[in-house]
């Protein structure tokens, strides 16, 4: 946070990956990452740096707070939803399973390799920091107050996250009208890939690679939508999007060094 | 089928692993199992044999339809909320994950160890062959047409099956109200354990044993009830189930056998 | 060391599961173990707690020193040959596998998940702690120095030891001959199996359980033998063999306890 | 075999991946791979495709042979000692281990995610295809018939091979010595890493590259040398090597597309 601060009045431009600059509302920040916050007045100057919805922004930004690797996946996948107001905005589920390197590296029993390998479970199902975030900006998107249930679970993997959401239908739409919503809504993204009908992504097609890939399905009585959203936490989750940041800030191409998957 | 048609004639008493005396109604099975029934009398005679639901009828049983490994997880954890009256019957979401064992031992590209390890997906997404048996059994206990979003993911591990369900509560109660409720419902049955609040299972708690493992949480607006299960699925989702199903029918203590975890 | 010091004053029979009694020399410890040995007198009295070799001396042992899971593996699968004078002494090769539980419940970066899943490495290559060990035991069933080259590694798996061991022999013999060697040398041991000719064991078999498994082969010149050796390093490396010392010092049946694989 | 003899008559260049042109001995090549060769006369123009050992004939080359996976990393491993006369050639011992993804992409018991996961063993004991290719290639270098016992292992990991090699000494060198043997014998070789005294490769730091890492040691009676080799056996050991050879055949670069790892 201090390292930010003396970088910002020294004239330079900051792609941060830690989630001090990403909540607007220093007291939440305050709540949830148990510290004070020492900056707060560049939280105003802060862009929330998820390019696919914040690309103009991003562009002239001074400072950019990286997302974190599971609002990535579910702001991605719910984005559509939300700014079209086809969903009920106070009844969003998200299952969400993380690869272990998530939980970073820092040294714990819960990583250690005996302990997780074989092992599948729910952790911090009593709230999990990234819930601010994510309903923060679903919630700028939508223009009121959408609230999330977010369970994250532990996958012994080394990387990778999938994120199962389900959302409440407003009206009774198709999978082939979501499917056409969501292509519309990200089709000048390359990094965003919208699957066929029937098809659903696996964290091994994303690995490695800055794709975050999204399939969809109504159910049968076309009152819910299922949505499944895959990214490699370690890439679109965190250093290749903010590689892309950079690209934006700088007026390069986008795609740079993000390609060779 | 005709094994067990020709058993039950000689006089036997039959624990059947198929699933082919689940589904009471013989056109469901004809639907999601692909082939014809041929001993539809027999469908009356069979009980489906989750000892925790229906001791009693399996103790005079002559066929025991051995429940599924995704049902028994799921119809455990929602058990009490249905024969209670306390949740919505038409709006449970059971986002389910199973070890690769739970795709059985026939060789396919999927199971492939390359392809599965380091990996993690949805599979039969569109519907999966286990929700007709949870659904029987739950509108049984609710007295009402109960109906289930059931998404099962492949978790990269040999066994073991967790069951993330959320419904939504008809009358506003606490964790501890739940979980009272589930300790009396299941007070007398010595493999289901109720987890103590802020707890929740994994799946190498039961992983080699009979156990169902539960884990319970009201959110915060006290309108939706977190629910997580855990069995293994080649245990209490099969073979251990059986041997208590055997060890109820024959007078022998319902352990027997099932206790060196 | 000092707790075995006090219970064997007073009158206790012990199994000591750690290091500190299985080194006859207290200067070879104190060189491997980097700390001063406190119970010299005690070192005479200890008895190294394999049973297939010592079961006479267990029976009256107050002190065992339980072996080391590698010892347990490599002392076994060679032991027939040395005892017979079969093979050369100076120029034996053990290629050893285990698996991370094998490395302790100590956090470490080493057994950090995302650093040893989907790795697989040699470590300790100068020198591990149960050379010392390995090399005493069998020196004193060949009554002549032996030395071994012992390259340990470490699998991405929670539990389980191969052990690849290599051997010049003294003489020309078939596989057939060495096979009847270990079943006479091992006839009367209930957890010690030889394989078939062409046979060789897997770790997952020995899982869960206090078995050795050994399977061997002469090459075509007749110059070589090769040994594989499976146990679990927690079960027969560690408690199981502690629970088998036990009963035989209690005079108990040897495998109480220790048949539910 | 007949698709590469159909494009060599009609002029093109070729690498093929098969075992077909490897053995330059077709009767050796029948007795291992249990088919008829068919094209025989194309034995003498293939150049064994291992470019660190063979670059000159490469260039010029019309047939490559590509080098087996197991056989890359054994033959760099052991090419500077046998051919500058440092070991004995008749007692080289070769522990190897690959990743699943060695065993190809059939389906077979083998394979399937439960009965590999969790589990180690040694396989093809009695005897691997790569054992005569290795064989031919180290004779070739040592200019004396070289004989390796060659025994593989199949990790639970989807890629990368570990070989340990144990060679005996013809005169006592140290591991420093050893060192720089290997350091100029490989000096112009962009894709070979010859690790700094004490460090031995792991199967991650190689993984999706087409590097080969090696450490050495000496033991301390200086009778023998261990070798660690580690490839990516998909890359080093098979598509990464084709596409080097490709790069020298064509005069290009040989590193090019060669170096994001």
């Amino acid at each position: 946070m201090g390292i930010v601060g003396s970088l910002y009045i020294n004239g330079k431009r900051i792609v941060d990956l830690s989630a001090d600059f990403r909540l607007k509302d220093y007291l939440t920040y305050e709540k949830w990452y148990e510290t004070r916050h020492r900056e707060k007045d560049l939280l105003k100057e802060a862009v929330y740096g998820l390019p696919e919805l914040n690309k103009d922004k991003i562009k002239k930004a001074r400072l950019i707070a990286n997302p974190g690797c599971y609002s990535t996946a579910v702001i991605l996948a719910l984005a559509p939803l939300l700014k079209n107001n086809l969903v009920k905005e106070d009844d969003i589920i998200v299952d969400a399973k993380s690869g272990v390197s998530g939980a970073g590296r820092n040294l714990s029993l819960k990583t250690h390799f005996p302990e997780i390998n074989e092992n599948f479970y729910a952790y911090e199902v009593e709230g999990h920091r990234h819930i601010p975030e994510m309903e923060q900006e679903l919630s700028i998107l939508a223009q009121k107050k959408v609230k999330i249930t977010f369970i994250p679970h532990l996958i012994p993997v080394n990387r990778g996250i999938l994120a199962t959401c389900y959302a409440l239908l407003k009206q009774p739409l198709t999978t082939d009208n979501f499917l056409q919503i969501y292509k519309d809504f990200y089709k000048k993204e390359p990094f965003i890939d919208i699957l066929d009908k029937g098809q659903f992504p696996q964290i091994k097609e994303v690995t490695n690679s800055n794709r975050c890939r999204l399939g969809l399905m109504v159910d049968k009585e076309k009152r819910r939508l299922l949505i499944i959203s895959a990214v490699d936490n370690l890439v679109k989750g965190a250093a290749g999007q903010a590689v892309q940041n950079m690209n934006i800030m700088c007026g390069y191409d986008e795609k740079m060094g993000l390609e060779g998957e």
